[in-house]
């Protein structure tokens, strides 16, 4: 029986969880969904961030489901060093998997991109990079204050995250890699980033590859994003990237993503890219469908691929019946696509 | 007199500082300008990045104006190395000045944003952070292999650009500062960005502020850059800011910059933030706009204020009065601008 653990986290996080787990429950009949209250509530409540044996138990579970955490009275840092990166880095999720589409029925803001244009995933590095928490400082409040932050990347580390980004592009239609780095300024890591590229690529003669400068990568994701397939890049350029590759496509409010352990020696994360967003929490109008398009992602994940196709069909079904601009209720946007996708597989 | 030494540097550059240079002699009447041949070029001919007797004559300057270096055929890093990131460092360029509007007569490629919306300058730190050049690697080309970068930031460097960017604020409109960092995860540094940020804050009560992590401000740049008036960032941040930030105002053919070094402790540098572009070199077709504007920039930075106002006038007509995606002539854009600038001067 497959095991999820669920983390509906805090505001919106806990409404969006609602219908994605909707969805989950036709998509995935029998599965066995554990909820797991993390995030800043509990830390409020408990001062507890992520016991150890919560992390024991959420290891014993075949995927995790996300809502969002965080919440602005908690200092920057706490949540996310504390839970999410603790879970990427101890669950070894490497890979970052995070796909960007305009989809028919949403509105992007270029004016000469029509929606079916836009189809890239970025293939985010999730366990190295400046992420690892290495740094410092001395001096603190000092004029002689200094603070450092270290970069460390490994040869393993990259090649592993590059051979993904190649595996995952022979399953797509244009088979296109691009490397993104800043090789002309960070010589060490930007070296090993290149060579690992090319001799990665020369195990894949059927994939057509390309490297860019992150600056020139992240105004092609502006003047050109059509011309992206598979994006592969280090832990900080992917987190900006991304956000702008769900920018030119109408915003994060519908972008998925999943932190992916894929040799499946731990579970992998799969989580909206939104934040929890007390501005609008609680009012019932929450987009769920990024959080539904993560529960794609995690059903693709565990080999359920018909199940994956289900849901993202029902979520381009529910896209393209929208009108830009109306306002909507969570609740019902999953109710809709959980019909359509027991409809699909039924 | 002002003494200007003139890179022209490689490709289009070389064309685009001619026009620049027609620009200057109406503007500044009586300058001198000296040109330096360095970049691609010379080294392919001579093997010489930047000797130290040319480095020293041109520290004997009032500015710098500088066209684009670079070629494909020089390995990355070379040049950018050894001439661009060693003037700004050596000269102690620490406000990396750039500015981006969205001129009336141009397009972007954004929907709903209309030409004169966007109007914002970011301040990018310029000796500091990941630019260093601290960083190594270990046991290269072997499974072991291991490559480290290292951000460098002291209190000292943070706060003087911090300071320029609410100076720089007092002087516009809006007068509004986004410090951008990624404080939830560079914790030692962006403890420093941020507590340096507050403190400059609190003596300039009339700026108002906000902090945004470099991931949002990214996507910000694409959703909603007319809300921007001034960001000050670190160098690498800095770097990918500003090519979104160019994107959404028509592309790098239009950015002008500035490596500025405020206290003229040594000459100050301007350069168009495009690069020698190779494939349309040699054919007079390049928009000579950007170097133009920085030569606005460095007329401005010099104290010649009412010159400066009268080149981004004048560039302003010109923009005003083309036809989106009609050719230019690189050389009649030159004439028509510096024909303008000593109407608008005499
Ligand atoms: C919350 C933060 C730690 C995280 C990151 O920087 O990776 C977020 O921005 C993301 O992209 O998932
Ligand atoms: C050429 C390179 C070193 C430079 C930088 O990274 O600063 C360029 O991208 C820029 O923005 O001026």
């Amino acid at each position: 029986m497959t095991r999820i653990a669920v983390i509906p986290g805090d505001g919106i996080g806990t409404e969006v969880i609602t219908e994605a787990r909707k969805v989950l429950d036709v998509a995935l009949p029998g599965h066995e969904a554990t909820e797991y209250d993390l995030g800043a509530a509990r830390y409020h409540r408990t001062g507890e961030i992520l016991p150890g044996s919560v992390q024991d138990e959420i290891d014993g579970h075949d995927a995790i489901l996300l809502g969002a955490v965080g919440d602005p009275t908690v200092p920057p840092g706490v949540l996310e060093r504390g839970l999410l990166l603790k879970l990427r880095f101890d669950f070894d999720q490497y890979v970052n998997l995070r796909p960007s589409r305009l989809w028919p029925g949403t509105n992007g803001p270029l004016a000469d991109v029509k929606p079916g244009e836009i189809d890239l995933v970025v293939v985010r590095e999730g366990t190295e990079g400046l992420y690892a928490g290495a740094g410092g400082s001395l001096h603190r409040g000092s004029p002689a204050e200094i603070a450092t932050e270290e970069s460390l990347n490994t040869r393993y580390g990259t090649e592993r995250v590059i051979r993904d980004a190649f595996q995952r592009a022979l399953r797509r239609d244009r088979r296109h890699v691009t490397c993104v780095h800043k090789a002309n300024v960070l010589s060490h890591a930007g070296d090993l980033w290149r060579r690992c590229f090319e001799e990665v690529a020369a195990e894949f003669p059927d994939v057509t590859t390309e490297y860019q400068h992150v600056d020139a990568a992240a105004m092609y994701l502006v003047t050109r994003p059509q011309d992206f397939d598979v994006i592969v890049t280090d832990n900080l350029f992917g987190d900006i990237l991304t956000d702008i590759a769900a920018a030119v496509t109408g915003g994060i409010g519908l972008a998925a993503s999943g932190c992916v352990n894929p040799d499946h020696s731990h579970p992998s994360m799969f989580e909206p890219v939104h934040g929890s967003a007390p501005d609008i929490a609680g009012r019932g109008v929450a987009d769920p469908v990024a959080a539904i398009l993560s529960t794609s992602m995690l059903l693709e994940h565990l080999g359920h691929g018909e199940a994956a196709t289900a849901v993202g069909r029902a979520v381009a079904d529910e896209l393209a019946g929208r009108t830009p601009g109306e306002s909507r209720n969570t609740s019902a946007v999953g109710d809709r696509v959980a019909a359509r996708v027991s409809e699909l597989l039924g």
